[in-house]
């Protein structure tokens, strides 16, 4: 059984983690979604709404499951069986992160195999950052983010 | 009339900055430097003087004016009915964030369009950030903002 | 009165260099697609055809004129009274390599001034390299080169 | 049943070819190595060496079949059948381009999906091009190509 | 006699540094390696740690010195009559700001060179902040640190 | 007695060459410049008018040393007994470039260090490649060129 993890913050999710999530769920046998818990930059949505936007984007997605997490990764995929980790790169400094951190994740657990999804051109320059920036300023992020995520927001 | 906006957060202005200006002034009727309160950062220099700098910099440049501003940078582009935008780019790393910021603009506004000039390669290395850095540690900035900013610093 | 160039080889033109100008046409009085006939490289397309493509794509805007040119870019500036010259930037490598030349033709000649204007990002990916490998291939360019051009292609 | 395409030159393979494909090879039911053979480069090695080195490198590798192709790649992945497009990235420049491919072949078939793999650290300095450098130079290669393939160059 | 500062943090060394120190002391009669005191973000570790975890680690290197400074990085060589500066690089991002800050250092003090160093590819993913993370998450750092570092750890 | 070599084409030598090596020669007693004469590219000046542009322009540096040489740079470093290759840095392009190589030849001679220069801003825009260009256009090149290559060019 090929299970994958999907590991981030969403911090809100966005219609780019979506499109990621679609377009690679097809390979796998079961993708988790794994929420970071331990982050230490104080997030701007509770990790329980974080969950629940999640699991009302993906309700009818049998594949997919919704799980918190805290402590690293590679501990968590470890955990849940995963032997592949899904992440989405959009530019050129992501790609670079993205790298650094395969490459750690490989020291510390050889078995566990990094796969990389462009993301659409369409979505390249959306980012949680920039979606908490506009919210901030009251702008609207309808267009940014999946319509389940609305009501929470 | 073409109304252009610089916007940025001036902490302080330096002499890359005046470059881009004076560099790009001639394309326009009229360029508003906006100088953003709203930062969730918490500015080296409040806002008042960051304005008082501006203002002493650029006396004799009649078709510049300085204003702050709170909110989305697009929202104040309506306001000042700006239909451009001008960024000055120094390095890869700042391209790659001015291009994302440059395609979400496009999206929460499309008649807005950013425009691009390069940094004087001699004030490639010239950020606000370094700057601060060298304030902080007693250094000398004189090389780096514009001669009217160094009795406010 | 406001001249600029936006020079290229258009070998061929493609809907993200028809995008750049129409985004930039709006800044000037006055914009000469400057069509490169010396490259050292054989092109695909012959200097005449390149040029009656450009002019059919371009036949309804009166503020844009096709020319072929010959020498070094910043001359042909001169001749035409362009002081500025319009480029698109679509990646970090085509950023690093428009930040060279318009570093040398600024040493070249001060007084040109180069203005970037980013691609759509629907249009990031395509550009005349690899339009000529689809084509060399037999495979449909239709969604990457403006209607007018496909008669010649 | 689950096929994917890892297309390229191989010209000639290398270890971090292997490794990509050693890595990835555990998603897939089939994984078809395509060989290019309408390269307008005259390659250093003919067609038909690339595909012995290949066949005799992957030869206990029940799931990779090699294979040569001409045309567009979006073209051999359909005649295949294959769904999805393995490519490794080692570099920044890598990551660049092969967005720019990633995002024409969807373009031109948005039902293929490309999957990125990144080279392990070790072989991230390692191409067929400086490979085909240090052998014209007479240098020793047995640390960058597969043992297989030695005998063959 | 040549003498160069090797600056950092080092919160925690890792062995990404030791191999960039390993490689470049030859080149000098004495290197210091200065820890920067000044930080405006909470180190990790105090200061007198991290200075003793490096004069274990260098305790047989007869030319390394280990101090602490505070003040512009330019200022702390010129009391120790440093003409050279050693950076290590591993990464584009590293490349980009590291080529601001030597940038800045030459305008700062042109008599003082930067040398720089790149990094062995299997150390180019190892940085402090990625050995904090891992500790704060309880994981196993022996591969990314010295031996001598683990017991103050 | 330590043993530099400045490995390249200059075809020809520009003021950024001129720059890196005036800034590294005094970490060593001898730096050979190292012109390499087997390029699979024709190059515009012969080996003999580039050897002698550039024992022109450094007639009166007595640590410095012109010689052509074949095959691999790391065997040329091998026979003039340098244990360091030095390598001008300007761009992110050209530092990936940069990396591959000298972790090809680590790979090679781990007993070779490679160590590097950042271009001084103002330069940093210079290559032979565009200089070619300049000249192939009739331009006027003497600002990038030392003038003792003026005659020969």
């Amino acid at each position: 059984m090929k299970i994958a993890l999907f590991p981030g913050s969403f911090d809100p999710v966005t219609v780019a983690h979506v499109d990621i999530l679609q377009r690679s769920v097809s390979l796998f046998d079961k993708v988790v979604i794994g929420v970071g818990a331990n982050s230490t930059k104080q997030p701007m949505l509770s990790l329980d709404t974080r969950l629940k936007i999640l699991e009302s984007v993906f309700t009818y997605e049998s594949k997919i499951e919704v799980r918190p997490y805290e402590g690293l990764t590679v501990d968590f995929c470890k955990k849940i069986h995963a032997q592949y980790m899904i992440r989405g790169i959009r530019t050129v400094s992501d790609f670079e992160y993205e790298k650094a951190i395969a490459q750690m994740n490989h020291e510390l657990d050889p078995s566990i195999e990094s796969i990389f999804i462009l993301s659409n051109p369409g979505y390249s320059s959306i980012s949680s950052t920039i979606v908490r920036d506009i919210l901030r300023h009251k702008g609207d992020i309808s267009k940014f983010v999946p319509a389940e995520a609305m009501r929470f927001l």
